[in-house]
């Protein structure tokens, strides 16, 4: 498209603050800037917001994409100083103060940065290539419809060993994601496909591998939590591989550092995140983890009314000196300050508020029944099943909107009750169906 | 694969039924067979059944997908003499008794082809390429996504003409498949669409245009249905044009065999469909609609234990001297009756009984609160929110499992209730995202 087209908003005296990316953070700071004498443009590359921390039910047909996802429009409804629209932000120049989209360019005159973070290959092309990534619902989507093909062939495949590549699993990366997707896919393991796959011997040859680099899983949480974790995996049976690094995997086979090898053709990478700022920033204001250096007012460095929030963003304030952690209630934390500071200090000239992180704690489950939970102030850790409900409850409530929260909750009771997760479909939208007719 | 590679099924000593298909008439036959002394092997290119009369709502982004449809292996748990395999069936050898798969070969006793009907494009190249079809609910999300997506480009389309192209739906074939979809889209026309997009003029830009070939839609129901239903359309605001045919597409511009042309990129075909046989068979089994010819027992002519069900399948019985309607309700019937003939009549050497079909009637829902319903015995027609209440209970009872019925139930007070279904979403699974990062 030309680059002199203008993306289509309304001419408005008010100043426009521009969101790039409406994930916890940048969806949050709009929230909380409707009917702010601002003009607010969302700009992200889906119409609808997605619930992360829930991706690995929807990789194991637990949950559909439509329970955990919530489109923007519906969202802002009736919201006149809000405009959206599904575009990738392709390059931004801060010297116009313009961004281009292939919609158009669109000019702002601040511009939040809340592109949040994306798989972390660590420079390693061959498993950016080969592994699965779940950093997306549309991921999450591709990695289910990936294992139940796989299972399908492996019906087909009379071969002991070239079975084991199509069964076998191997998870890197001991963090909440890989714990999480690692705790489901044993309880799938044990309840579901024995009765969906009778002539396969499931409990012999499907193997889940969890590999970690570290010498505990759960790095971020403390000490009891993590051990308990660790015990509930290896209950469930996954063979968990502490102080272990992935080398290589050829599409087939994964080898680790140690020279072991592990047979598998399905390698899910949960192993880190970086940065994914937008292009066109100068390259100072990048920093640790290709996250952007800001201050505590969320302005980048080097820059002038560009700010960043959430995973992309790096603040060091006393309390944390290396940085927040990459979660979701630190985003949410900063586009609600971030907001604040525009709507009641920017505007009336007042001296702004730094941010200050509030942690709630965090938590991890894994299976039926099964949760660590830590909460920093006062000091306490608790796991087993009224972690597990505490987790139900926290994330039901942290899903939008009430169709969806009883979506997902009636979806786990049922899954509850029935051991048996019902959406094990292999779905691909499809303009026109493969040739058959003679 | 090696055509001699066999598909991985235990030999068994019992007589091995093969079902191509799991729509309608092949799930009913299996579902028949179930403990019966006979080996199953129920094959489908998805994992699967598909619940086509509820496509249009899939399509118009008022029910998940997977409210929809049912895993095969979820119905037949613990049912020893089903075997269930995902593949395509490229080709039929009726001297050899085999089908080839990309899985291997397959070799049966009887053969039942339940393989249905796709879109029938009339020999019209360029209408096969150009328009979307919805016969598969692949084809339903796809079409959701791309009425999705043209909408949001439109937000950023400055130009009046451009913009009609992407906002105007022309929807050609006047049957229930496209008067159901353009009452439903007539719905979201007017309840959701002006809240998610106020920046454009819904009610003047947005057009949908119906085409059907005769002079009434519906055309298999009454007289009076077909003129309420056409009254019901035309209050929604639907362009009905009737006696008029597409002539071409060009990807912009629809015309019509009277010369007028519709400005729209956006064609759904529903005009016509047309049987799907296995390849393989003689041509002269092969009759009207590209269907199979079947005498009452559902044998394929000219070929030796071969059986059609359903739409793929041809048969005239006294009552029917022309064939019956391709709908569910003669699918399920053949398919049930097909398997009592194999259960309780081959294996006892007894004397087959001819097919005789009882038509329950036929409905079409036009949009809230407005259906049309036709029973046959005694002759009775009906119409308005009495006939949609009967329409609700019937699909509600005829979609498998109990938790699909909750959910669809649920789906369906919540957008009564709201006016707004939620989920207009544009999903797609994907393994790697779009590149963005610096």
């Amino acid at each position: 498209m030309d680059p002199t087209t203008k993306i289509n908003i309304p001419e408005s005296e008010l100043e426009r603050i521009v969101i790039v990316g409406g994930g916890f953070g940048g969806l949050q700071m709009a929230r909380k800037l409707v009917k702010a004498n601002y003009q607010v443009v969302l700009i992200d590359r889906n119409n609808y917001h997605q619930f992360q921390p829930l991706f690995y039910q929807v990789a194991m047909a637990g949950l559909e994409p439509s329970s955990i996802v919530f489109p923007f429009r519906k969202l802002f409804q009736g919201r006149e100083n809000i405009f959206i629209r599904m575009a990738e932000v392709t390059h931004v120049d801060p010297v116009a103060r313009q961004l281009q989209t292939p919609l158009g360019h669109c000019n702002y005159d601040h511009l939040i940065v809340a592109t949040g973070a994306d798989t972390n290959y660590y420079g390693n092309e061959e498993l950016a290539r080969r592994t699965l990534p779940m950093k997306s619902v549309s991921e999450a989507l591709y990695l289910r419809n990936s294992i139940l093909d796989d299972y399908e062939d492996a019906l087909t495949t009379p071969s002991y060993d070239d079975r084991q590549e199509l069964v076998d699993i191997v998870i890197v990366g001991g963090g909440a994601t890989g714990v999480e997707l690692a705790g489901s896919l044993a309880e799938m393991k044990k309840h579901v496909l024995p009765k969906d796959y009778p002539e396969l011997d499931v409990e012999a040859e499907f193997d889940i591998y969890l590999v970690q680099s570290g010498d505990v899983i759960l790095k971020g949480m403390s000490a009891n939590s993590s051990a308990k974790a660790l015990k509930y995996l290896e209950d469930l049976g996954v063979k968990v591989l502490l102080n272990s690094r992935v080398e290589s995997f050829d599409g087939k086979q994964v080898t680790l550092d140690d020279g072991s090898t592990i047979v598998s053709q399905k390698v899910i990478w949960a192993a880190g995140i970086r940065g994914e700022p937008l292009k066109g920033l100068p390259p100072e204001s990048i920093t640790y983890g290709n996250r952007l250096a800001v201050d505590r007012f969320n302005r980048v460095k080097g820059t002038e009314n560009i700010y960043a929030i959430g995973d992309v963003a790096y603040m060091e304030e006393p309390a944390f000196p290396k940085g927040h952690p990459q979660v979701a209630q630190v985003a949410i934390q900063m586009g609600e300050h971030l907001a604040r500071n525009f709507r009641y200090r920017h505007l009336r000239g007042e001296e702004w508020e730094p941010f200050h992180y509030r942690d709630k704690g965090s938590m991890a489950t894994i299976g039926r029944g099964r949760a660590v939970v830590d909460i920093p102030k006062p000091e306490f850790h608790f796991g087993g099943v009224m972690a597990w409900l505490v987790w139900l409850v926290v994330h039901l409530f942290a899903i939008l909107g009430s169709r969806n929260k009883v979506f997902v909750f009636l979806n786990w009771v049922y899954n509850y009750i029935n051991y048996n997760q019902s959406l094990r479909l292999i779905i691909r939208p499809r303009k026109v169906p493969a040739e058959r007719t003679p």
